[in-house]
């Protein structure tokens, strides 16, 4: 049965940026899972279903539409044991809750304030009045200032990712030789930055962009192929 | 078949204090391995066996002699899979290195940085000339100068173990409801502190803070039970 995924989209629909919807996406790919993808903006994710929603990813399977994108790979994971596992045992499961708040306390926030205004200006216009309001009540300042001056901050953002870079120069993926979940959860970062914005987050000889390159030639390039945003 | 640990020792033979001893400790009394403990102090690590080892723990089982706290937990796996395991399946054995690496990098440089004097202090004399030279080598100051500054410098450090926190809120161990090896890695980093050192590097109200005390209470307060030195 074909799974529909329902995707933040950007002001071209073929644009799909978020971070989250991005776990989700490579996750399906991971699982070898069919599936077709609605595009939706900011403003019509309260249409979804019954309009329960209030983030995306939503992932719809024989009816059933579930979110929270860590549910939504427990849920690949549970009906799909014989694909390849997204985290190889209970043990993965729990470790990847780790690089999960690697991602939410040294990715995020950081990577946020880089690309912010990057990210209103590809954004459905229905959408942007919204996203400006709600961002600059969370950072206090407009967003022109809150992206302002990221080629300093870029600096101390790549050394916060120390610890993945230090890994990496060891091993191909997370998962060892091979990707896991835990690995689409740090691509999704990037990969929200990398369609959002053409700043640069990573310098090409970092270890760490031979592996963002890595995730992109998975299943035959499919992430590499997606549009960005320009 | 009892194992024999060579545990690094300071001038209180009885006081242990290696971040990677006290990794391999854990995991044995994780596994509820027997082990008899012969402490080293820094000079006599060459005397180990055939004089093969630089560092500890070296951990002897039937004659053989092994080094590397990471082989070890491996080793100890290996031998005992019915035990509770270390890693809970090959996923958690990969982001278990992901683990590793944030505590290398994140965590081991910041804390000798805040208890180097504190280590030379609490050392045999006969291994504070060689600590003295090779730490004041590294860090191309005097131990007095290295140190001096940590009040200030733990701020940033507490902040830098935000990702180990926005986690440990949620759940009680990194494992979940019960510690894994990646536990023991991370409370290895804070145990070689509170053994060598009076410097509070958390705060009591810490999450970090509660999940260390619970650390400290495993396998009937085992951990808790060893001196520290002052």
């Amino acid at each position: 049965m074909t799974f529909v995924l329902y995707d933040l989209a950007g002001r071209d629909n073929a644009v799909r940026f978020s971070p989250y919807c991005w776990r989700t996406r490579m996750a399906l790919w991971h699982k070898d899972e069919a599936f077709v993808s609605h595009p939706v903006p900011f403003h019509k994710i309260g249409r979804i279903d019954q309009g329960q929603f209030m983030r995306v990813p939503v992932l719809e399977h024989y009816g059933v539409y579930r979110d929270e994108s860590t549910d939504l790979a427990h849920y690949l994971e549970e009906i799909a044991p014989d694909k390849p596992s997204l985290f190889d045992g209970a043990g993965g499961e729990m470790l990847t809750r780790f690089v999960e708040s690697f991602a939410a306390n040294v990715m995020l926030g950081a990577i946020a304030q880089m690309i912010v205004l990057d990210i209103h200006d590809m954004l459905d216009p229905a959408d942007q009045l919204y996203f400006r309001e709600s961002r600059e009540k969370r950072f206090g300042r407009t967003l022109e200032a809150v992206q302002a001056g990221r080629e300093e901050r870029v600096v101390s953002f790549r050394a916060s990712l120390q610890p993945l870079r230090y890994l990496l120069k060891r091993q191909a993926f997370l998962g060892g030789n091979k990707p896991l979940y835990a690995d689409y959860i740090l691509f999704g970062m990037l990969q929200w930055a990398r369609v959002c914005s053409a700043f640069a987050l990573l310098e090409d000889d970092d270890p760490i962009s031979d592996w963002f390159e890595r995730c992109l030639d998975l299943f035959d390039g499919a992430a590499r192929k997606m549009p960005l945003a320009r």
